[in-house]
């Protein structure tokens, strides 16, 4: 059997060789706890549930329109509108089983052969993978870890732009580093989407996962929405990950190729669901809130035990469910210089499965420090104390 | 804002246009005989309803494994063994979120841009859309009205391969024609697909819509197993088209590679409506017994109003549930002689929709006879008789 030659430009994620490992060290009958993947063992809210129940039952199995029920793009529509102060409505808005196909649907629908294609690294791995697969030119730009929050290189940045740049991959509020955009960042990087012509690919998963105050988004910057689709997630707001259902939001007309794209792909998203994500748009507020508040203690508890481990340092992101620690110090002092060496040797010493830097794109020339990445969305307080302790007694004996 | 070069090339299904036209027809107050849809209008059984809503209660909330939960990638594997005589376990099994995104994942893990690929016309529209969206080159075979059935045309099917043809779609129990081969056919079938050395795409989506004897499956012949991937879905034996689950199931390196593609396109399918499939496949059969029995019903009382008008001749098929008449006399009769004045015509008189040839690729050259598709799972009986009864008096008069 001869695969296509595009296969061999297919990544992955490679969380999940780290996920397989920690299943089958917790197979062996050891404790795991989980801090790899962003999966959430937080409930769905009862009232989401319910609507989406009632739905199945009441009919809701057939096929729906291509690009989601009406009402769903409608409130949808609305909310983004009045959080990002732009103005979509529904033909703004195809829905997607989950957040994740708006990239390869963005960048089938933009991206040309050879059209370069600036994103994160460290990021979410998909925008890479999806770049190379398609046939574009991956041109990274890289995070600088500051006092208080990750910031775009922006030195880098600009070195990367060439007259072959066509599109940028902004995850403002991050994955894996919780770095959020200043607003002076943001109209840096508007400035040069105008001047560069670009369109941009807008991860917001996370927009509604901020503990503190208010997101923002660099869609409202002026002459934005013209050039960006938003991935608009449902899967942690609402605790919806297996799910699958989110949205691509952008202006009509990459809207429409988008929705083409569902008639090729899978027809549309699970209908009866999309009565579950009204509700939770709609209805009662205490379930995304909730949620919220669980993920804000989990936070706190495993930052201030992080901080308490000799060389190591950890920023407080108010936003997302990811931690990003600098342990070079500490990795030394144990003796790692390799990334995989040290998950391994901490998993099998102690049961504390984590990602790193590497299972988020490829490393950049030049990188010297170590970080690993923490998601508290999977697991619980109890174990999320117990097993910072232990990380913290492996990484100082 | 420009497009990818590539969107030139993506196709749709036109059918959905058709169902525009049909709403807004309903839209002014008229009634619609919706015969223009594969959509059904039949509950799922009520025990995969209860088994999805107990997994989702249960927690089953979060990603499940990117090619399925192991129980249902193990009772599918088994189900399907059984009534097709070969051996596949849970690794020849990637879960779907449907039965079309195997289309896609199939010609993106086989074909390379130049590949010719051999495919039916008239067929799923979206083979060819697929197929020229991602650079291959479509190669359309024909099938002749035969007595009972419509019968691959071989001789056209075997001018079609050249050396650069590499792939064969093949959707045995056809859609739209309800056409089916006899053992012969798919023998000789095997034969050309070692020949030449091809593999096969084999959609099995109406497998179980059957009414009557056992559906016979390409890949029990010798050596087709290993150059097959069957198209499964979930959709049309358990009445759940809305729910979006289906599979692609054959060799484990392909399967390895559709799994990777669902790691890039959207994680995984819906985790709790898979305990509803498990359900489906290892639960009381009672469920989808009655859909057969609907659809059966439907089928015969369509098919003798059918033959009963004048110049229309209509075939029985035992599987699937779409019917293909030959209107060729009564069309030019009432004088027209393009599928789309006569299918508005017939709409706007009537009330009565439907999906013509054109709907389902391309025509090719010297095709002189008109046919058009009814699809019988989403009317009711006494609409079909009262929708086929007007379509008779428009047809006569």
């Amino acid at each position: 059997m001869k695969f296509a030659e595009r296969i061999s430009r297919l990544g992955t994620e490679t969380a999940f060789a780290v996920s397989a490992e920690a299943a089958a060290y917790g197979a062996q009958g050891h404790t795991v706890y989980p801090f790899h993947l962003g999966d959430m063992n937080i409930p769905t809210p009862e009232n989401v549930m319910e609507a989406a129940v009632r739905a199945m039952k009441d009919g809701k199995t057939g096929y729906c329109p291509n690009a989601g029920i009406p009402k769903l793009r409608e409130v949808l529509a609305a909310d983004v509108s009045a959080s990002r102060g732009v103005r979509y409505g529904m033909e703004n808005v195809a829905i997607q089983p989950g957040g994740k196909p708006t990239i390869g649907k963005f960048f089938q629908a933009l991206m040309n052969p050879g059209d370069e294609v600036l994103y994160p690294s460290p990021g979410y791995p998909i925008y890479e993978s999806q770049i190379e697969f398609l046939g574009g030119i991956p041109k990274p730009y890289r995070y600088l870890e500051g006092e208080r929050t990750f910031t775009i290189d922006f030195d880098m940045l600009k070195r990367q732009i060439t007259p072959r740049t066509r599109l940028l991959v902004l995850n403002d509020l991050q994955n894996p580093t919780g770095a959020e955009c200043s607003s002076a960042e943001r109209e840096a990087m508007a400035e040069l989407v105008l001047k560069h012509d670009l369109f941009v690919l807008c991860d917001e998963a996370y927009f509604d996962i901020r503990y503190e105050g208010h997101s923002a988004s660099f869609v409202s910057l002026p002459g934005m929405a013209e050039r960006c689709v938003i991935l608009y997630t449902f899967s942690k707001k609402f605790a919806m990950t297996g799910w699958r259902l989110g949205a691509s939001i952008g202006p009509k007309p990459v809207i429409d190729i988008i929705a083409k794209l569902n008639v090729n792909d899978e027809s549309c998203a699970n209908h009866f669901i999309q009565y579950g994500a009204i509700e939770g748009l709609t209805g009662d507020p205490r379930g995304p809130r909730q949620i919220l508040r669980t993920l804000q203690e989990r936070r706190d508890a495993a930052v201030d035990l992080l901080n308490s481990v000799k060389g190591v340092r950890c920023q407080r992101p108010n936003a997302t469910f990811y931690l990003f620690p600098n342990i070079t110090d500490a990795m030394r002092r144990k003796g790692f210089y390799d990334y995989e060496d040290f998950r391994r040797a901490l998993l099998h010493a102690t049961g504390v499965s984590v990602c790193s830097r590497i299972h988020f794109g490829r490393p950049l020339p030049g990188e010297t420090e170590f970080y690993i990445r923490l998601a508290y969305s999977g697991i619980h307080l109890p174990a999320i104390r117990e097993g910072l302790g232990k990380f913290k007694a492996f990484m100082q004996n």
